[in-house]
């Protein structure tokens, strides 16, 4: 695999890197220039801050999310959702999503996911112990009817108290694209808080929107945030390095008390608080709206390249492979016919690796859940990474990969 | 308390915070700016990198550490401990402890730890429900009796098996300056092998060697990683935030196998990797010079504040107080008479923050341990953050109110 990998011909649509021709170079050579250009700017930069964040960024954080669900037309904006108090910035929204997990999942609890999901949140949840069930997507989110089903098995088999969580990547998925209404968010919510009475316990719902600002078409939508019931239960995850730059590793959590108190204390002891300088890059950026204008470009961007993609699928790709235009993100997730395999393994795989052409087998996303038989004939391709020549001559080769293999 | 430490005339030498008067900030400016004038160098940069850390910096470290090692006199440097494969990058010396306390420790275990330590990680240690018993310390580092002692005691009760660890912060220790003699470091590691059969496990030795740079008299002393035995036990822990800038929070481990396979495992769940920018404004810091000028500077300024400190508690303080005079660091360890308390209800506590004097009570940097006291009669004073005038005047209050409990 390892000499695979390291063919120089390999086209990767795989990785879920940022595009390195977007990077802000000139952007960030300038923000830091004006920034340590003074020892009173400089200083703080160069030194420890505090656990929970720079007070600005915090401040920045609050505001931005609230802007976004106000543009988005949430009727109500409640406040101590989008107090900066609430707000704690991390070493990417990664180590958020960890040191959620440490903090309420004990060895044997369960989380429930999205079938299928961000596969390195399942490294997470397996690292403690946790196990997981996964409720499958629709178009517009996770399945409601599957998700009662799921909560009311665990119900009927005396393990409701074992389930914590309901992690959802929102906005954008990885792998699938999908974004979650907000009905569905709601509804969840309602369908969440009618199960913790009997859990004994708040059953949070981890809303993970680390794509939301790489929406690319159509318009944004409302967080649980401001759903009724998402006050107490709502730990929205965000971040800025996608957005910006993956190598400044700045994410946040808007947590509701008293998640907030034990997350703190815990980033804490992992870290005492992320490094100054990425949370004044960020805020300056933020403030000066380079960050914006970054955004916007990186948009355009990765609009034209999912074009791209589209373009090369539908010529390359036979009638059998169908797949969901995504409307931001970096993903496109594609179903081959039933009984032909993606998974490492496979004919397929393994003669996309031959071709040199590199994807995610799907079954990789799907949870460990003994409930449920994971697909295997789906697979994630990133717009990411690759430019324009990369995606349209990886997908050149999978086509042909793919019409040997599920017929044309 | 929150009130009091709000006081705008308050001197605290309690915070362990670098110098801000010393923060590289143009050396800082021009390195970055040199990094992303070109996109060939700037991309790498704000890009995410691999879990272990950026090569170059691996590779840098390794020999860093060998070079040093070999300057203090190592008659062996066995290749295997300075072999870039062995080094990860953190997120700071903080996350290398926390990782490497979340793999090798389960609730009920105990660390081992010098009398006092570093009271950081003795949040880290509660966090994970692990026990603490501690190791009276000697000019030259752990008292050896002492540690056999503990190590006996833990036999004949049957609890060696639960012993994981002995943690060591061995270049001028925080809270009290010590040293460890590289003599004590070999007896700690062949006494620890000895038990270790016993145990039935390895009991590692965690070398925190974050203030290692710090040095500003005296030769340096060899690391445990050269010591018989040590290639296989130690590990090694290090740090550029504190000898550079601590808001570029950039620690690095060296990890013996198979401990170094499954940190990195935890490490990318936490994070992924350290965030790029800081690994490579590092790494040119490193490769052209500006680090060691940097540290040099910094030398000879934690030197003058030693002295301004020491001058100051000569001529206010009474002589019943006693105090080592530190060889590097940014800490002085003094100790009042033994029925003199110091801990945050005590008078001498009360009456320093009334006269806008705070320094940390000797008593939080003591492990729990049921088997001893903690003393209650010793401070720990940094010269790290405080200017010039700070520390005189400071000092100049805190004699006061200690010739008032002392006595003169």
């Amino acid at each position: 695999m390892a000499q695979v990998l390291a063919r120089p011909r390999l086209i990767s649509l795989a990785a879920g890197f940022t595009d390195d021709a977007t990077l802000p170079v000139s952007e960030t050579r300038r923000v830091l220039g004006r920034l340590l250009a003074r020892r009173s700017t400089g200083e703080p930069a160069l030194q420890y801050g505090s656990t929970p964040g720079l007070p600005a960024l915090r401040r920045q954080t609050a505001a931005r999310v609230r802007a976004q669900d106000a543009a988005a037309g949430a009727e109500r904006l409640p406040e101590a959702r989008f107090d900066p108090e609430a707000v704690l910035i991390t070493h990417g929204s990664q180590q958020l999503l960890y040191l959620v997990t440490e903090v309420l999942c004990d060895p044997g609890d369960i989380v429930l996911v999205e079938d299928p999901t961000y596969f390195v949140f399942l490294g997470i949840l397996q690292s403690h112990g946790v196990q997981t069930r996964g409720v499958a997507l629709e178009a517009d989110g996770p399945d409601l009817s599957r998700l009662a089903a799921v909560l009311d098995r665990l119900r009927r088999a005396g393990r409701l108290d074992r389930v914590k969580l309901l992690y959802l990547v929102s906005y954008h998925q990885n792998p699938t694209g999908t974004t979650t209404s907000f009905a569905k968010k709601a509804a969840m919510l309602e369908l969440l808080r009618h199960y913790e009475r009997r859990a004994g316990h708040p059953i949070y719902l981890l809303e993970d929107a680390a794509y939301r600002e790489l929406r690319f078409a159509g318009p944004d939508t409302t967080s649980a945030l401001v759903a009724p019931g998402g006050a107490a239960r709502v730990i929205y995850a965000g971040t800025y390095s996608k957005p910006f730059a993956t190598g400044v590793r700045v994410g946040f959590g808007l947590l509701p008390e008293p998640v907030r108190r034990v997350v703190l204390r815990v980033k804490g002891n992992h870290d005492f608080g992320t490094f100054s300088l990425g949370q004044h890059l960020l805020a300056a950026a933020l403030e000066s709206g380079v960050y914006d204008r970054h955004v916007a470009r990186l948009r355009a961007r990765y609009a034209a390249k999912a074009g791209w993609m589209r373009a090369a699928m539908r010529r390359h790709f036979p009638p059998a492979v169908t797949w969901v235009e995504p409307r931001g993100g970096m993903y496109v997730w594609a179903r081959l016919p039933r009984g032909v395999h993606t998974g490492p393994r496979s004919a397929v795989f393994q003669r996309a690796l031959n071709a040199d052409v590199l994807y995610v087998p799907g079954r990789l996303c799907y949870a460990p859940d003994p409930t449920r038989r994971a697909p295997d004939h789906e697979l994630r391709l990133s717009f990411g990474h690759a430019g324009e020549q990369a995606i349209r001559t990886g997908l050149r080769r999978l086509g042909r990969v793919l019409a040997e293999t599920c017929g044309s």
